[in-house]
């Protein structure tokens, strides 16, 4: 029962692609019911959430992860079928088994054996899982959020399972998200024959040195914890097809991954600028798609230093890089979030797997962190 | 049967909509077999020509034209059917009334006239005719004059019968046209994920540069016949449609109408030049759709301001704008080449139109011309 092997095949046989949860949550539900957990499902829409709680006492002690895993992609490229896992020269092969099936698997059964040697530890214990992490994310963690937040349920600390690791297990820790906010922009002009141009307005000339101008601009040189602000266009496009038409708008995307020295008004503002100063007709839409945050210092970052060095012999570097998860959720509320997980070498990609002693290992750093704020 | 509004209606009412010639060279060839000419049919794939000539001494006139029209657009929003040629305030509405079926009827008429006065005139007289002038152009006007240079059939003087005026009927002629020279540019990068751009590389980012100095640069300042060279970026893609993947290309076409004062090879190497200066990885395949040509001086421009002057009391303006001819074809031959026609308002429009007075006046200017050169 207490090994997280036997545990991660069982959920990885489960093609839980998002948003199907495909009966992980059942599973776990019923594994950790035996220890005492409490099980509640929080859907909404398609998204499968379930809130496994046990203990009512401050402080709340939360694992926080997703069932849900990205498409398998060409399954004939797949060296054994992505939902069969496969072992092969000490690794499992599997889609999840990275990211993020085997941080589930690790935290439930160092919960399981913390519990079995600390029945009455401090404080509350609950795992968070949602099966919308790679899709949308609207009807998952945000919404299980808001819940916890009306009835005033109050998050301390959230250790998020997600694959973390650079080169070996625990070498990476993320202390934090940039934010990320995108655009839709839409600069018009007059379309027209490419024979007149003097009685149309080529859009896309109008937008050239905006347009230069943006992929140019320092936002900010970011800070200790953070990398500089980084703008990326993502799309862009106009043209009817035929070549002798001047189009009438040209269409541009893009997405700003942004530091703490920036923010979403200072962004909105300067971008704003250097569209006005090109004297454009346009038209903007903003979406934030996540604030940044940073857990910098507290009782969670030490546990979790503390534990990967008792377990490893190293200490983690903290790092606030890659792409948003779902602790951008969480921050907000006020609690620590890190994330810590597996080696992310293979997730989103053919093959994926995950070395079978670093489960070992991860499950004993997730009991030590328990151990160190739970007892 | 020396009407040119009788023979416009018969023209119009066949819906000859590009390459579809729908019968009108054969009723053309009927009439004119009738005044001496030898019809010859040179059809190339899809496009039916016609070559008919009367006459085998030097000079040769020609009178060039195509029985093609563009696609209607929305039928219901033309105030009577686009195929039935229909008379409303002194106007005759229908798809070809301007572009260029009326110059057709003008010039047959005309020629018929001057037959009938002067059966012994000077040189030959043709009449030249494609059903694919609104089309790719492949198959039309270029093949025939292939075929007319490999028996040494040499063209002296070109009427073309587009609709030149502007205003007033036989305000403007065009003595020339710009070159036209496409381009299609595909910059290649490195695809990522937008939170990883030190991983990938933008070729939007790359492009930017590069795009706003094509757009800005000045080519050259034009001449006494000719505007500056322009170049026109038609249309721009790249992306996948996500908002946080970075291409890994970008594809741009643009096109340059190019006076006498550039060339060819002038305006590639500048545009190397331009792309190189930013390091870019790139293929770049072009396209000459025209060489610019000019008739300044010459028989046929003092016949045509003549002739106008003659009918009207004034003189036209000798322009080189708008868009590309199969005048263009016939100029590398050696030939004087001029363009005159109905004024262009509506041509390619709803609801096109010509005003049933001008379709006289400009049957006496055609007539006019013949009797300059022809006696």
């Amino acid at each position: 029962m207490n090994d997280p092997l036997e545990l991660l095949k069982d959920l990885i046989s489960r093609a839980s692609v998002t948003p199907d949860d495909a009966g992980c949550m059942e599973l776990l539900a019923e594994r950790l019911e035996k220890t005492g957990f409490r099980a509640e499902y929080l859907d909404f829409e398609d998204t499968r959430n379930i809130w496994l709680k046990r203990g009512e006492d401050k402080p709340l002690f939360v694992f926080l992860g997703h069932t849900d895993v990205v498409p398998t992609g060409p399954i004939e490229r797949w060296q054994s079928p992505p939902f069969e896992p496969t072992i092969q020269d000490g690794k499992l092969y599997g889609r999840g088994a990275a990211d993020m099936k085997s941080g589930i698997a690790c935290f439930v059964t160092a919960v399981e054996r913390f519990i079995e040697k600390h029945p009455d530890h401090r404080g509350s214990i609950a795992i968070m899982l949602t099966s919308d992490e790679e899709g949308p994310a609207t009807n998952g963690v945000v919404k299980v959020v808001e819940t916890l937040e009306r009835r005033n349920e109050k998050i301390d600390w959230c250790l998020v399972g997600e694959p973390s690791s650079d080169k070996k297990l625990g070498d990476v820790i993320r202390v934090g998200r940039r934010g990320s906010l995108c655009a839709k922009l839409t600069v018009h002009g007059i379309q027209g024959h490419v024979a007149y141009p003097e009685i149309a307005e080529n859009p896309i000339h109008r937008f050239a040195p905006a347009l230069k101008e943006l992929t140019e601009e320092i936002w900010d040189r970011g800070n200790a914890f953070f990398p500089p602000t980084s703008l990326q266009v993502s799309n862009i496009n106009a043209g009817t097809g035929a070549e002798n038409i001047i189009p009438g708008s040209i269409e541009v995307q893009f997405n700003l991954r942004f530091s703490t020295e920036s923010n979403e008004d200072s962004i909105k503002r300067r971008t704003k600028a250097i569209l006005d100063k090109y004297d454009l007709k346009y038209d903007l839409e903003w979406r934030l798609s996540g604030k940044p945050f940073l857990t910098d210092k507290g009782d969670l970052i030490d546990a979790v230093h503390a534990a990967i060095d008792s377990v490893t012999g190293f200490e983690p570097v903290d790092d606030t890089g890659g792409g948003t998860s779902d602790g951008r959720f969480v921050a907000p509320t006020g609690a620590q979030v890190v994330e810590l997980g597996p080696i992310n070498a293979t997730i989103h990609k053919i093959n994926e797997n995950v070395d079978l002693k670093d489960l070992d290992t991860l499950t004993d750093i997730y009991h030590n962190i328990l151990v160190e704020l739970m007892t």
